[in-house]
This record gives C-alpha cells, structure tokens and sequence, in this order.
C-alpha cells in the first residue's frame, strides 16, 4: 500500500463505490459498509450519511477519526456480509478474514486487502440530516492489485461493477483541479 | 417516460452515477452536471454539492426546485458538454440537443433523453459545506431505452462505464426496505 498525494484522493470516491468504513472505540476495530457518501471538495473532503442504527456511529462520534477502504469485485461477500451483521456481537476482521494494518495519522486502522484507504478526521455532523462530514488526511493505494475494478450498489441487494473506461481528459481540461 | 415507485427512486443515485441537474429560473431552463450527489434517506432524500460557482445556482435557490435526469453511456459528450459551458451564455438545451419535458410537480424540466429522471424540492441547504438537501417527489424511467448503462466520473477527465451486475439479495433480505 503506498502514499497517494490526497489532492488525488477524490478521484477514489466520485465515482460512487461501496466502501466500508473502519472505527476503533478504543478497545476494539469494527467496519461498516456505506454507500451512501459523496465528495464535497476536492481538498479532500468527503460527506457520508450515517447514524445511531450503525453501531460504528458511537465510536465514530467519540473517537472523530475513520478510515475509508475502497473494496474491489473480489471482495463482494466480505463487503455484503460486513453490512449485514453487528460490530455489537462480531469481531468483522475476524469473521472476514480482514487484515487491520496501523495507519499513520488516525488510530482506526487501514484494511489490507483494499484497493485503496483514507485516513479521514470528523470535521463537522450535520445532525439534522445524518450527514457526516469528514476531512482525508492520508490516502494509500496497493498499485501491485491485479483486480481494480469497484462495486456500485443499487440499493435493492444487486451491485453494478465497474466496466470499461472512458476518456474525455481532453474536452475536461479546463475544468481538472491542477495536479489531478 | 413511466411513473416509477418514489421508494425505489433512491436506486437511481445509490450507484453513485454522474447526474444533470435541471433548474428553471423563471424564464429559462438549464441544465448542470454534477457527480457530488448521495442518497440520504430511502424516502427518497438526496445530497447534492453544489454553490454559486454553478450558474444554474441562483435559480436553484430562488425556485427551490429541479430535477435530477439520470443519463447513460451513449450520452456522455453531452453530459461531459454539459459541465464545460455555462448557463449564463449558452441554451445547453438547444446546444447539446437535450428535449426539455414538462414535469408533474415542479416547474424544473426533465430530459426526455434521460433513462430516469427525479423531481425534486429543495427542503434544505447546509451553507457551510455547500450541500443542498433535496427530497424527490415524482420519479420517472424510461423502460422502452435498450442502453441502460450509467456513468461514474472519476474525477480526472476520465469514467467509467457500468459493467456486469452481481445479485446478493438473498444475503442481504434482512436489511432492503419494504417494497424494494
């Protein structure tokens, strides 16, 4: 896993995947898998909706750090099966088979077997809407993965995988944020 | 266009696909493209990030409406288009070739080359991050269209286009919304 400059860490997150979200309480590590988050700055700042029915939300409250960890295709059953149960009752790194790997700038820790990982601050809770608003402060990425491709859920237990790619750099260019 | 069930509208963004938006200010429609969107609730609430560097802005805030028009593969020289030019100076209807279709609910057009399209009120706007909250009132899909395949951005000029579907509802019967 290596250090991606985090001007670029956006690009993780606009196209929408599924990522599970890592917390630690202070004792012990949990996950839960989001889908509901976006990009509100390319500084980075990301937003992501959650709340008390999450068990990982109190230690998200108290602890005010989190790491995003990106999942690729492979790991579909591990990122399904991270939603449906409860860090109340289950050790999920257990459970999974997922490796919790220290960071550098947050105590929850980053996920091995992830494409991608950042390390993110809680800047703000919007209450009123259950909207976290979280800062990335360090963004890693495992470039020797073979499997790059993300997960999009639909919402009704079906997900879309990424497919081809297409490019339009140059008709974009006046609008990239320099360096990206 | 169809009517679609307001509870399965929120399956439309949860895949994180890039949208436009359109807003009406009175006089004239326009149209803006934006990936910075997330499902907030099922009911169906939406985020959506977005400021006065938008010129479709201004209208969005004095009409409190619009409506969010899902396109799809086959349409991204006028999505990408539709993101590099500005309201202010151009009829991106007319221009990009987009049909404006007279809503139900809100004055806000949708786009008749869409494959869905949502109206939508703004119930609310979170200044400090420049997220406006949004909830859908009337939702719409095109069942006749055989190209069905959205867009993500990635955020440097570059997208991806959705690939094969996994299904993982039996896994995930326990946590899908009634009806969904």
């Amino acid at each position: 896993m290596e250090s991606m400059q985090l001007n670029q860490a956006f690009t993780l997150m606009e196209p929408g995947p599924v990522v599970l979200v890592t917390t630690r309480d202070g004792k012990k590590d949990n996950i839960m898998t989001i889908s509901w988050t976006m990009v509100v700055d390319f500084t980075p700042v990301f937003a992501m909706t959650t709340g008390p029915w999450n068990y990982s939300y109190t230690a998200l409250r108290k602890s005010r750090e989190c790491v995003i960890a990106i999942p690729t295709v492979d790991l579909i059953d591990q990122v399904v099966g991270v939603g449906t149960c409860s860090g109340a009752d289950t050790d999920k790194f257990e459970k999974f088979m997922l490796t919790p790997v220290k960071g550098k700038h947050v105590k929850a820790p980053l996920i091995k077997e992830c494409l991608a990982n950042i390390e993110c601050k809680v800047i703000d809770v919007v209450e009123k809407h259950n909207i976290v608003v979280l800062q990335g402060i360090g963004a890693y990425i495992d470039h020797s993965r073979k499997e790059k491709r993300t997960l999009h859920a639909i919402g009704d237990g079906t997900f879309v995988v990424d497919g081809r790619k297409l490019n339009r750099r140059k008709m974009m260019q006046s609008k990239l944020p320099d360096g990206v």
